[in-house]
């Protein structure tokens, strides 16, 4: 029964609630995020604890005129179900209808897509300054949660608009976590100023130059609005510290805040999920094999950047805690980290889901690559999905296969993971990089050898007329385009390439002999990938040459069989293709 | 007369010298300093800083069993002195035996290839647990300059050693800039602790959870030895503020700071620099056209991260100080700031040189390009050059021109480098980027449109047989090879593609008609660069193309000559290639 919640059309309305009927209004908003992410699955804690926060700022300020940026905008349900899109929360016909974070495309109370952690206040310093040029007076607020402060964008974006002379307002939604609980020497000085009610000596933020103050008590209304009022329209930077509880209001997120940071759809009374544990996957075999060869050998380390949860190393966590960083959201260091350990005969293996990785391009060119250590990068999470468009896992390649030195391994079925973990910890050439697939295990029909040579593709089939390059969890598909060729009577060879970084010149050249066609087949961005390095060798020739993958696009939840038929990723539409 | 270094040979010679030797040590040093970086050019200011505090570091510590790490490692020349390396100092035959930067390949008292800032405490982290898993002892030395400070990584890496638990030194070289002056309120707090002696509340060290000293006297040898004495062996991590003078002993440097920074070879005498401006470059056309319409459009801002002096952007600071923001080293946040500003109509120029533009990859990717916010990114100093492994132009365009949305322009020649800012301009749809290139200037022979309409090549002749697409300044480059064609009787088609991130598939589909090869030529990495996306347009038809352009390898100091005839980036060698 949402009464308070029927009557909010527009922001305005929420101005002219009396005190009750706020709160009011933040229960009703609290039942409508957990009726519908116990439904749909999504971002449960986050969003709980911010619920009055978000009423509060929409009494406060005047939004859009007040601009508002979400930090990674995890946590803007409560903003949405405010600023017009309450019936995609409320009513399950209409659930689709808004993307899981800020879009300017939904409504003109959000300013940018946003999916990435630690970007708010840099985004946002933007908008300070576009509006001190104009000439005009809104307010300037940035929402970031206490886990993205780890982050290094966070802190040049803090470093800079310290030295602002107008209105900017950050405030730090502190939950004391981060997506699993956080490290690193800034939450002890949060611990501090939260233990001190703000009045420690030692205060991060008055050290770089803001304002700031401390609200005690971050879930309630009528406090924050009554501190709000106070820093509204204030003409220099400052900082709001806000203490709230993650989960808050709903039992079950409270207790177990990591679990419910984002989660599958549960029951609402138990807290369990529906979708129980789909058994093997790629994700599991790669940490149980890392884990079984710490058994043996002592120069193992496990890295993360604050998502041991979406990289199934909570129970790594739990069992090696000496021999587990989380290094925070901070994926910059975890890299250098890695590289620096390396340099001294350790083995780390630094876990990134293929979206995040992109977050520290310079540091594997530089700090790791230039200096050729063998540390050893699991890009995890790696695939064209149905994600929306800030998780992708399409852009590892381009991005790392690229940078010189590195080489970047695609295992095709689950025992290339773990042959291929094998050879990465066995040399120490090189750094060594390897991309977890976040499809579903499929078994081969071929038996591959597991045997590895530097840049040495395997020929797993021989034929002839047509040669099928099927990298990594794509070879599967090259199996499958290999049944339908047949049907059409051509057998063709049948290629693991294995080595993403490499291009096995004296096998390409030897399919000139009896071929005339090549298929490349990559899960992942065309555009300066995998296949384009063979079409670059066979240029000069008369070889054809197809590549197949994802086209040059942000997609945005597009399902995945959508996606395949758009980019001919089937059996059918490739062999139609090349019989053209 | 160098009476003691004569005597160094060694570092643990150094230990053995009295008090009045280790000061003449320290001039001995600053002299080689002055006197070698006047014949060759290199890093100035930031080596005169750091003379005492190098001899210091080697008179405590022991290295290379305690660890130096050397941020961006351009002060490391005093290092290099005392490590073995002195006579690429003392010697001008021997002057090119070493690198501007530390290298483990030329001492083991240098444990990292470094070039890039903001890294040497992630780095140096890696060393420390290492050394903790081994359980030795070791001291692990991060030694940053303060302008470092701001980038990202920076303070990732001391959020996260703030929580070890055992020893870990930063030192932090507090010369009061950046490359150029200071931005960020971190600097504020810096010099609220040079003004208090280190005593002030308000300490963002202590706030993260270091133990904190500050050494007021950072070019007094003695003093430095008293006080690093008395932390090393610290079983906690410790931060040591040293203030120390930029270009300390040499009066034009200490006066100079920016300008001194990196100079060209100069006279010591008078400070000035025997290479005179060679008058018109890219850059400073560039900058010109922009503060041009400056006149007109009061949407334009300019931004760098504390590179004005590379960026030629001095003279713009100086006269547009309300439209130039220096935002420190801070890539990511300075990405962020563009596209926040450019979401409200502002015109942002971006200003980076290609290798640092790497520092900022998942800003442009998310922060902007899935936004579609109009900001400009001006990428200079770009193409295959002479440099430094870790400072290469050749990345640029595998990294940014397979991000979706974003339009990234190479103009041919400095007509079309004012045409194509006035183009981006004037469209709103989309993230622009503009390749300007490193090489002088040079004029082509036929003359360009320099009318544009999105991934729309322009065919500059019409020829038959052959088509060449020269992608930027190697246009020129395809004019040449042109030339050579014609002796052999071959008219060639050319083409001026301006796209990086186009395929013209209209004019690409009309070539089939009469030519049978295509060439591409573009002055970056081959490896997910441009023409590899031609070779994949053609790759299903009978058209040969050859794809020329550098090879995926850190080059290091190779003269462009050379790398130029390596890649086969002469007419004479295309014409022998594509005729065989």
């Amino acid at each position: 029964m949402a009464n308070i919640l029927d009557k909010i059309s527009k922001v305005a309305d929420i101005k002219r609630l009396t005190t009750e009927e706020l709160n009011t209004l933040c229960s009703e908003v609290r039942n409508a995020i957990l009726t519908k992410v116990s439904k749909t699955g999504g971002h449960l804690g986050p969003n709980l604890g911010i619920v009055e926060l978000t009423v509060a700022l929409h009494y406060v300020f005047n939004s859009p005129i007040d601009k508002f940026v979400w930090d990674v905008s995890h946590q803007s349900y409560a903003h949405k179900i405010l600023t017009g899109r309450k019936d995609a929360f409320l009513f399950e016909d209409k659930y689709k209808t808004v993307t899981g974070f800020t879009s300017p495309k939904e409504s003109e109370h959000d300013f940018f897509t946003i999916g990435h952690t630690s970007t708010s206040v840099s985004l946002a310093s933007g908008l300070a300054k576009a509006r001190d040029f104009k000439g005009t007076k809104e307010n300037i607020v940035a929402i970031i949660g206490d886990g993205s402060l780890s982050g290094g964008e966070a802190f040049e974006g803090l470093d800079n608009v310290a030295e602002f002379k107008s209105n900017f307002i950050t405030i730090i939604n502190d939950n004391e976590m981060s997506i699993a609980e956080n490290h690193g020497g800034i939450y002890g000085n949060l611990a501090l100023l939260r233990k001190t009610k703000g009045e420690a000596e030692l205060n991060i933020f008055k050290a770089l130059g803001f304002k700031y103050v401390y609200i005690e008590e971050g879930n309630n209304v009528d406090v924050l609005i009554e501190e709000l009022q106070k820093i509204k329209d204030l003409n220099e930077p400052i900082v709001v510290h806000i203490h709230t509880v993650k989960g808050n209001g709903y039992s079950h997120a409270e207790e177990n805040k990591e679990r419910f940071h984002w989660s599958m759809p549960f029951d609402i009374e138990s807290g369990k999920t529906f979708v129980q544990n789909a058994g093997e996957n790629y994700k599991r075999i790669t940490i149980n094999h890392i884990t079984e060869k710490l058994q043996k050998d002592d120069r193992i380390v496990v890295i993360n950047a604050a998502v041991p949860g979406a990289l199934d190393l909570v129970e790594f966590r739990e069992n090696h805690p000496d021999r587990y960083f989380d290094v925070g959201i901070a994926e910059e260091h975890a890299i250098a980290f890695a590289s620096g350990l390396a340099s001294q005969g350790m083995k780390p293996f630094a876990f990134f889901p293929s979206t995040f990785i992109q977050r520290t391009y310079d540091q594997i060119s530089q700090d790791l690559c230039i200096n050729n250590n063998p540390a050893i990068i699991m890009v995890e999470n790696a695939g064209i999905s149905g994600s929306d468009a800030t998780h992708l896992g399409i852009f590892d390649i381009p991005m790392m296969s690229n940078i010189p030195n590195l080489v970047y391994l695609a295992p095709a079925n689950k025992e290339e993971v773990t042959s291929m973990i094998d050879w990465a910890m066995e040399q120490k050439d090189f750094p060594v990089a390897i991309r977890i697939s976040s499809s579903p295990i499929k078994e081969l029909k071929n038996k591959l050898s597991l045997k590895y040579e530097l840049n040495k593709f395997e020929k797993v089939t021989e034929g002839e007329k047509v040669a099928i390059i099927g990298l990594g969890n794509f070879f599967n598909l090259a199996e499958e385009v290999s049944e339908e060729l047949q049907k059409q009577g051509i057998t063709p060879t049948l290629i693991n390439p294995r080595f993403i970084t490499g291009v096995d010149e004296a096998m390409l050249t030897s399919l000139l002999e009896n071929h005339d066609t090549v298929i490349t087949l990559e899960d992942g961005l065309l555009n300066g990938g995998f296949g384009e390095k063979i079409s670059r060798f066979f240029g000069p020739t008369k070889m054809r040459v197809f590549n197949y993958g994802a086209h040059k696009e942000f997609t945005d939840g597009v399902p995945m069989n959508e996606l395949y038929q758009r980019y001919h990723l089937t059996a059918e539409q490739i062999v139609a293709d090349i019989l053209k």
